[in-house]
Formats: C-alpha cells, structure tokens, sequence
C-alpha cells in the first residue's frame, strides 16, 4: 500500500465536496457524477469522495488514492469505480489539479453525433481548443461503457490530450482544470455552451463561434474572474 | 373475493408509497402516474394505491390487488381505472417485480412518431432491447386511451412482450423492472434518454447509440449500483 | 350601474382566487394571466380578480362584473382592462363556466405559424376539437395587441365559437370550460401538449395525434377524474 | 476625481439591488450580469454594484460612477470591468435610465446566427424595432470578448444606436430602458420571446410576428403596466 500524500487542511476537504454539491446545484449533475482533485502537497496521489450520490459527499466522505487508484487509508469505505479516470488523466496531465465527470444529457447528444462543440460564448471559451470524443469501441469493443480499469483511463487520457474537456460517446463528459474551481466552472459552461449550440445550430446558417484565438484570450479572464462565481455557487450549497 | 397474500412490511408499503413521490420530484409523474409491486410473498397478488395524485400518496393508501385487479381488502378506497395496465403484466411477466406507469411529454412525442427510441447513454442502457410501442386503436378502434378493461390490459402486455419499457401511443410509457428501484430507475432514464434523443436527433446524422449487445452488459452495472440513487431519491422525498 | 348577482360563498371566492396562483405554480402564468368564473347564480354576472399579479391574488381581491364588464361594487379597486376577453366569452358561450387568458410561450409560437395544435394526448384530448387562432389585425389592423373593448372581446369569442381553445396571434391563449377546475386543467394541458407537438414534429414524420372521436371520448374521462388533480394543485398553492 | 451626484435615497439603491437578484430570480442572470441606473438627480453619473455574482448583491454594494466609469468613492471597493459597456450607454443615450446586460443562452444563439430576433408577443414589443448585433471583431479584431474600455463601449452603444435590445456576438446581451423597472422588463422578455422564436422557427414558415407599427403600440401598453410586474418581482425577491 503507497504511504499518504500527507494530512490535508480541512477547508479542502470541503471544497471538494461543495464541488459535488454545487455540480447538482446547477444541473451538471443527477444521481451521478464525481469531482476528485489532486492532493496539494502530492502530485502522485489525488482526493475523491467514496462511492455515494453527489448530493449527499461530505469533507467525512473524501478519499486519498494513488495514481493507481488504490485507496491508501480506505476504512471500509469504497471509491467509485470510475476512478481510473481521474487516475490516469492525473498522471498523463501534470497541469490539472482537478477533473470533474458527469452524464449531462445536452452534452452527451454532441458524443453520439459528428456535430463538434464549439465555444459558444465567453464562459465556454476553453472549448475553442477543440473537443475530442472518447469512443470506448475503438480499443475495447463491446462493454459495459464504464472506465472500470487502468487501461480504460489511459486511453480516455489519451484522447483527452491536452484539451480541456472531452466527451464519452453515450456516456458523458470530462472537464479538468488548473484548481478545482476552474474545473467546476468548466464543466457547469460546457453544458451551458451545449444547449446555445442546440439552439444556435437549429436555427441554420454558419456559427459565429468564439475561434481558438478569442477563445485563448477569452478563457484567461474565465480564470481569473473564477472566484466571483466560485463563491456564489459555494454559498449555494453551504445554506 | 380472493384471499390476501398475507402481512407486508410498513417498510416495504413506505419503498412503494415513496417510489410515487420520487417519481414526481425527478419530473417523470405530474398530477398522475402510477406504481406498483408485486407482493412480496404471493405472486399472484400485488401492491398499489388507491385512486390519488402520486405527491399526496403515503403507505396508508396502498391497496393489495389479485390478479384480477379486484381489491382483496377494500374499506372504501378506489383503486385507479388503469390497475389493469398493472394486473395483466403481473400475469404475463413472472420476472417483473415492479411497474410504473407515466404521461412523460418527451416520451409521448416518440410514441406519436415513426422514430424508435434508442439507448443514449449508459443509464438507458435497458432501451437497447428495443422500444415497441402500444397503439390501442389496433385492437380496440376508437377509445377514450385509458387501459381500463383486462382486455386492454393483456393488449399491453403482449406489446410490451420480453422488454422493459414500451410507449403507449397518446397516452404515456410503461417501465418494468426486477424490483421497486429498477423499476423507478428505468422510468426516470428513460425519460433522460428521450430528452437527448430529441436532442441528438435534430443535430443530424447518424447516432451512436448503445447497440443491444452494449445495452445489455451495461444494464447490468445499472442493476448492481441502482441503490446509490434509490438512496438519494428517497431522501429527497422523505424530507 | 347593475345590480349584483347576489353574494357568493367565501370557498367559491378562495377557489378562484387559488386557481390563478395555481396557474402560476404550474408554469402557464407569468407575472401575468387572469382566470375568472361565471356567477353561481346570477349568469350575466362573473367573478374575476382586480388587476394585479396572478400569484398575489387572494378571495379579498375577486370583483362582481356585469357581462359589459361594468364592476358591480368596485370600492375603488380596478379590474383588468381585458376582462373584454371574458365578458364577452361568457355572453357568446352560455356553457363556460370560467376561462383562463394567458401568455404561455409553447402556446404562442403556434399562434405565430400556420402549424395547427393537435391533441397529443389524452390530458389534452379537448384539442381534438380543433384550435382556432384569432389574429386581431383581422378586424382591427394595426393595434396594440390588448383585448380591451367589447368589440374585440366578441371578434375573439366569435373565432373561439364552440371551441375549448383558442390561442391569440402574438399573445397568447384562451381555454374554457364548464367547471372552474376544468378551465384550470385545459389551460394547463394546452400548454403539456405544446411542449409534446414541438417536440413529436422535430422528429418528422406524420404524427398519430388523437383524432375528434378519440378525443370527445377521452375528454369525458378528463371531466370526471379532474378532482384529483384540482386537489393536488390546490394543496401546493394553500401550503 | 469627479465629485458626487449627490445623495441618493436608500430605497432607490434597494431597487436598483433587487434588479439584480430579480434578473437571477427570473433566469436572465447565472453568476454573472450587471444592471445600473442613471443617478436620479444627476445626468452625468450612474449607479452599479461592485464586482460580485448578482443574486448577492444588496443596497450596500452599490457604487457611484462619472461617464468615464471613475468611481467616485471607491473606498476600497472594484467595479465590473464591464462598466465601459454602461457608462458609454448612459453618454450616447440621454434618454436612458437604465441598464441591464446579460449571458441568457437562448439570446445568445442569435447573436451567433444570421436569424434577426422578432417581437415573438406583445411583452416583448420592443423588439419590433430591430434589435442589432454588437460583433467585437469588427471594430477590435481578435480580443478577450470583454467590454472592458471606453472604446469598446461606445462601439457597442453605436450598434444600439436607439434601440431598446442589442445582442453581443457569442457573449449576451444588453437591454435599456426609461425606467429601471422598464429595463429589467425588455431584459426579460427579450429572453421570453427569444425561447417562442426558437420553437415558432422550428414549426416552419412564415411567422405573423408584431410589425414595427404594432409593436410601438403595443410597447406603450407595456410602459404603462410595468409596476404590476416589477411589484411582483420584487416581493419575490425580498423574501
């Protein structure tokens, strides 16, 4: 078994379990979904709630794992089997502090289509850099759709290259960020971006898309204005 | 009159008083919409409420039915007019534990239309058998819709045939399952399902939709996790 | 000015007053919509609130008009200035016994198309007798949209002729019906079957819409069973 | 540093607050959106609230700027960056006394299209008179999409020129008004009749929207009842 990371603050621990909260909060989430984020002191062990409805995760509920997913002080409790994931995105990506995962349908009807998203708008302007579609039938064939496995993960990691989000074909979609609240807000205006292009494609003709060089323009005042939302959402979930 | 099939748990009249009230507050049933179970010792008989809106339905007002659909103890209460939807697929599916019944608009439209549901994503995996839909008008010409008789009942019934869910065309869908959970889950993801559907339909071109073999395996994952959500919608509801 | 129609019962006052914020709760009023009802015992009298937000309205602001919509007793208060809507409808159609006017945008955007609402399902079988659309430039050219005089109030009736339905060009919709619940319940699934048409049309193709024999007869059920959902609607209103 | 406009009664800062939780209440702001006033007695000042996330903003927040978006008395407190985009509005347009600028996706679909926004009802007349679209790339190039200078606001108020709404290409939209209550009405209900567009052009053919002639009329209507709405909207707010 790896040893720990180290102790974590608790206002971390917090954190990331808000960040569950809030992703049901603002309609990200359902019965499912799960955020993890790298351990602060650590960067080969990262931190997910044990297997549990996301509205339910509390700071008690958080998990340590290493890059290899196994639990380093499990007590009993078990950690989603979707971990491999958050894993292997965490050791293929060093810039990524934190990765959110979720079944949001407006997003999933662009995994089973060959319409790409695009950035519809200034909050969504990360997606300008493109968004990649995991396809789990190109290596593994038929299955069960879950990324139950270390080599599940990786070829999801690897498709996610370094893009900021990615889609699972009738499955989801996976949004990572420099800190946890920039993968929040990543993911909360990747589903948002998803229902403008709905509208905007049903409406016919040529997109006005954000290009990839608005979007990089764009996507930095995203990060440094983060906060202002991050706080919003939290108090949300904090009544 | 029959006799009954014996004493059911307070717990289990609460899952199944419960199961009406979760499907309200995840948008499935408005001001109707009915569930039931099959006893849990008799087979030949199930559980239902009486005739009320499924948010105002506590464990006092589940009825116990034979077959049939005659109530074994009355004291007064009036079953629904559509427990006969219920009866004949209790008689015709010895595998089924549990059926909920619902007016959900996003699935009307595709009962309405020549566009079979498909699986979209993980959760909906169940849809990957295949969606028949109920047309009462092939067997009973112009009616007021409502499966009200046996006869209408067993129509239904042969429709629905080995699957878990089928459309009633102007009228709602029913979902079966191997218990209460499943039953409720299959309900709720098939109204998600439909929901990107439509969505995923309008962006054009061809869908990669869960194929039966898929479907199948990951029905299975959809099976051993259901209590996660059913623990979750039943908090929700138990407030 | 007329005399009154004789007083009326507080829980007849309390359930007009509760039907507008029932149409508030289940998303067919906005800031704005009015429902009224004839008189229990005096038929060229209605009853209908002073002009004010539907989702404020309590008995103490319900006004007695004369079917030239004249306030019997005004105390200073003011009524809507399209109660013309009403007035007029309750003088052409000696078989409504309430209406409701509102301004629900699944509605309108029929009224904008030459796309006729059909009924969908069975909640709104009474659609099955066919929608007309007044288009006040008909009679009138260029206006300012608002039914604000007896002429206008009675092209309208006059389009409505013996209709459950009619829905207003660039405004909105009016349902009727023999009962105050009743009016409530078309108003309400007008708009249900709205959402279900845009949605069933999206998927192309001819649509197995309920035809005139299929819907009187499942309207008849409609009529009988609608206590259930006028209690539930108007439990979530008293709360 | 200019000097101050002068007092301002603390029930005009409360108003100009509950605008800005009011636009959350009614879906036009998510954690973002900014509204402001023109100060009551001096034209050549506005009021607006310090950066933060609308539904928390209250009386206390609110800051005094000059047309050149100065604050008067910062005392320690950050404006929106986006106060370029308010303070050249108030400049070009003396008949304005308020305005609202948000990110609603259906508006911002089409800003993305070449499909011009109609007035879909008579709530939202005020869109009869066009409603232009702001591309930043015209006049800038490639930026961060941000309303973030002088320059940048008045290239956005000569789009406007004298209308009532102006869409920002793949970033929102800006509504103005004589009144505060008036410009929290058009930003509504410029979301509203952007929703009936979206379904009333998928019905297909032509679409009998309000002519510029009818919506003047029918705008006038509006201006007068806007207290109605604004009473209600508020009350909600301040719960």
């Amino acid at each position: 078994m790896s040893a720990s990371g180290g102790p974590v603050e608790r206002a971390t621990l917090e954190d990331l379990a808000a960040a569950s909260r809030i992703l049901v909060d603002q309609g990200v989430f359902d019965a499912a979904g799960h955020v993890s984020m790298r351990h602060p002191t650590h960067p080969e062990r990262f931190l997910m709630s044990r297997s549990l409805a996301p509205e339910m995760i509390t700071a008690d509920d958080i998990m340590e794992f290493d890059l290899d997913c196994e639990a380093i002080d499990p007590r009993g409790r078990n950690g989603f089997i979707e971990r491999y994931l958050h894993g292997e995105i965490f050791r293929a990506r060093p810039d990524v502090a934190a990765i959110a995962h979720s079944h949001s349908p407006s997003v999933i009807a662009f995994g089973l289509s060959n319409t790409p998203m695009r950035a519809m708008y200034h909050n969504a302007a990360f997606l300008a850099a493109g968004v990649p579609v995991f396809d789990i039938r190109d290596k593994f064939g038929k299955t069960d759709i879950v990324v139950s496995t270390k080599e599940k993960g990786a070829a999801l990691a690897q498709v996610l290259a370094d893009k900021p989000v990615a889609l699972l074909r009738a499955h989801g979609m996976v949004a990572v960020g420099p800190s946890l609240p920039v993968a929040v807000f990543r993911a909360i205006f990747t589903v948002a971006s998803a229902h403008i292009q709905h509208q905007a494609l049903a409406l016919g003709g040529p997109l006005a898309a954000l290009d990839a060089e608005e979007g990089a323009l764009a996507d930095v005042v995203n990060v440094q204005t983060v906060g202002r939302a991050w706080d919003l959402w939290k108090r949300r979930v904090m009544k």
